[in-house]
């Protein structure tokens, strides 16, 4: 066998011991990672401490004693290096989507003579929808204008305002060239946004050495963070000079404790902040992003691959009932793996009844998480034999297994 | 004595057995209840269950085993009965702040012929700069406009499109009438939002009676959903048919999990969602709600009186050093007491050193907060008893009690 064993790959793998860091059920193979990250231990005792220490005991104190005004600002920083991001240019804020529509917001300002903001067909929907949304709000003929992957340089004309784009495409897993569309955006005199939900903590972002102007990401991804945990938003020092958004929620403010009745947004990053934010769920991503401490993404996005490479050879050997859509290329993808099958849906299901999770994403796609911190070479290689059995016997027509959930 | 006895009150007191639903720090009287609720014990079990099983077990399968996916809409149910409105017309989802911005949306769009967004002078900060921020994003020449607690009803005039008035004043606890300014909006053929933060779960409301068209409020204050719980937004019924805000997440699709390309609002209230929801901080707020279970709003409120009458009858009989600032008519306040004093900020540190737990609002008031869910009367004759010996000695003016906090 030209390809070393599962167990060998173990054993040499430098990144082994960061599985211990997360609290995994047993006997489950978990591949959806990419959807909510796992546990990390680490979160088990600071939300103990977070609810029975700092909210119950110290109250509202805690703002000041445990420092939960600038919990945002210290979230951030340790979000900070994995994704490239000039120290003090990320804040820790809301969900997704309101930072879309924040920094659509200053990117519009910024270029107010355009009218068109430029994204991928196949984009996540909710980059599309708020983007649809702030258009129009503003009811000043904005237009969102979409183009294939391979379109996207071409259609970055002098008309676009702002290109906002997911780096890893959430159904496909491919992966944009964030430095040449950047240079292209630019070249347009268009800015960029850049959405790294797939992307932080899954592979190596550079963000300053790209160029970006913005980006936005989620917490609860490869980040870990928890159910729905807050997420990031990143300006780049050229745009933090007067950087002004629309939700200009008091925590934005300067000086929010002066309550004062004129709006001055906060110095740089600081004026994206909105409303109060969520303390616990913002506690347990702090928590969770130690689990990335000492961590080198390269190395991660390499023990990526050759999972990936793993399960694609397992893949290979079987019947061909399922057609691989995330590129072969390791620079051209993030770290899932996505197979079309037209029934994809149950097959998803006959899966999970073997304790292997991944999800389905419309219409016919099953989509495998790699997370290299918590998954181990031998995992990821029966994971990929259940795949093989599970289409030879069939059994994943069933009935019960093709009725849709509430959330799929 | 005319007045009886803190410690008779409390054998009295119907709600007393409610003290026993929230974990409270040994010998600290906490008044600060109206800016962070105490931690209800049942939040505690929660957190270990969500964080624990939810999370760590059962990982993504958690959207449809422990329905995830509706938790906005059942902690939205156990908000509804305290704030009068009409089965299904509450979502959970956000930030007060950008709940404001998402009503304003909707309401100005409704009256799209008209510009001027009135409050109240005084009206809590992040009220009046999201309102300046979506003024500013449209560019149609809105306008901020700001008129005394008195003379709001005559400002309401027909350039009105919305009027958006906090109910319970943030400084001095002052409650304005909701029936009647509703009404008056209404006769300029205008909209209203009111913003519950200091009321909800602090006295009776009533939206559906008072004909109210929107309104926001705040998890954290009153009904104890720890530091930054979610909020909560309300949209009357005749109001929720083709409902669509800005903010168009994914979550506030119709069909999220089709990842269709176009955004097609859901249903009623559910189109105010937007992202992914933090769902741990929104499992503490649904089980501190359940410290609301059976009780009374009328019951709050006239407990919440007598601890004010209480507090007063204190205050009073010490040397006049203080100015009572809140209204003494209990229909016109809301759960607080607020205290005038030149060095006021110095004088609530004063109380923190002795153990009594209130805050500080600029430019010199001493804000104390009245919950009846946990405090005794005996609390509060106590903090008012501290109260007067701070004064009487003096021991306020010290160097270390001016220098400010961060957060005050």
């Amino acid at each position: 066998m030209p390809f070393p064993d599962a167990k060998i790959l173990d054993q040499r793998d430098p990144l082994a011991h960061l599985r211990d860091r997360f609290a995994l059920p047993d006997g489950l193979i978990y591949l959806d990672g990419n959807s909510l990250g796992a546990l990390p231990k680490s979160v088990v005792e600071r939300m103990q401490t977070v609810v029975g220490t700092e909210w119950g005991h110290d109250l509202i104190t805690s703002w000041n004693k445990h420092d939960w005004i600038d919990l945002p600002r210290r979230v951030a920083a340790k979000i900070a290096p994995l994704i490239g991001a000039e120290p003090g240019s990320v804040i820790v804020a809301d969900s997704t989507s309101v930072n879309i529509f924040k920094l659509l917001a200053v990117a519009l300002a910024e270029r107010s003579e355009r009218k068109v903001i430029l994204t991928e067909q196949g984009n996540f929907p909710t980059d599309v929808y708020v983007a649809g949304g702030i258009a129009r709000l503003m009811g000043r003929g904005h237009e969102v204008r979409l183009a294939t992957a391979d379109a996207l340089a071409e259609a970055t004309t002098e008309e676009v305002a702002v290109v906002m784009l997911t780096e890893v495409n959430y159904r496909t897993g491919a992966r944009l060239d964030m430095p040449a569309l950047t240079r292209r955006a630019h070249e347009a005199g268009a800015l960029i946004i850049w959405d790294l939900c797939h992307s932080a903590g899954a592979v190596p972002v550079d963000l300053a050495a790209a160029g970006a102007d913005f980006a936005v990401g989620c917490g609860y991804k490869f980040l870990n963070g928890g159910p729905g945990a807050p997420a990031f938003a990143y300006v780049a020092p050229q745009h933090q000079g007067g950087l002004r958004q629309p939700l200009q929620g008091w925590l934005g403010h300067e000086a929010p404790f002066e309550f004062a009745p004129d709006y001055r947004p906060a110095e740089g990053v600081d004026a994206l902040r909105a409303g109060t934010p969520p303390i616990l769920s913002m506690s347990a991503l702090d928590a969770a992003l130690d689990a990335y401490d000492g961590v080198d993404m390269h190395a991660v996005k390499a023990k990526a691959d050759a999972l990936f490479d793993l399960f694609v050879r397992e893949v290979e050997a079987q019947p061909p009932s399922l057609e691989i859509l995330t590129p072969r290329e390791a620079e051209r993808r993030g770290s899932q793996i996505s197979l079309r099958h037209p029934e994809a849906y149950a097959v998803m299901q006959s899966l999970i009844a073997r304790g292997v999770i991944g999800d389905f994403r419309q219409p016919d796609i099953i989509r495998l998480g790699l997370t290299p911190l918590y998954l181990r070479y031998a995992d990821v290689q029966r994971a990929a034999e259940i795949l093989g059995e599970v289409m030879r016997s069939g059994e994943w027509d069933r009935a019960d297994y093709k009725r849709r959930a509430k959330v799929v």
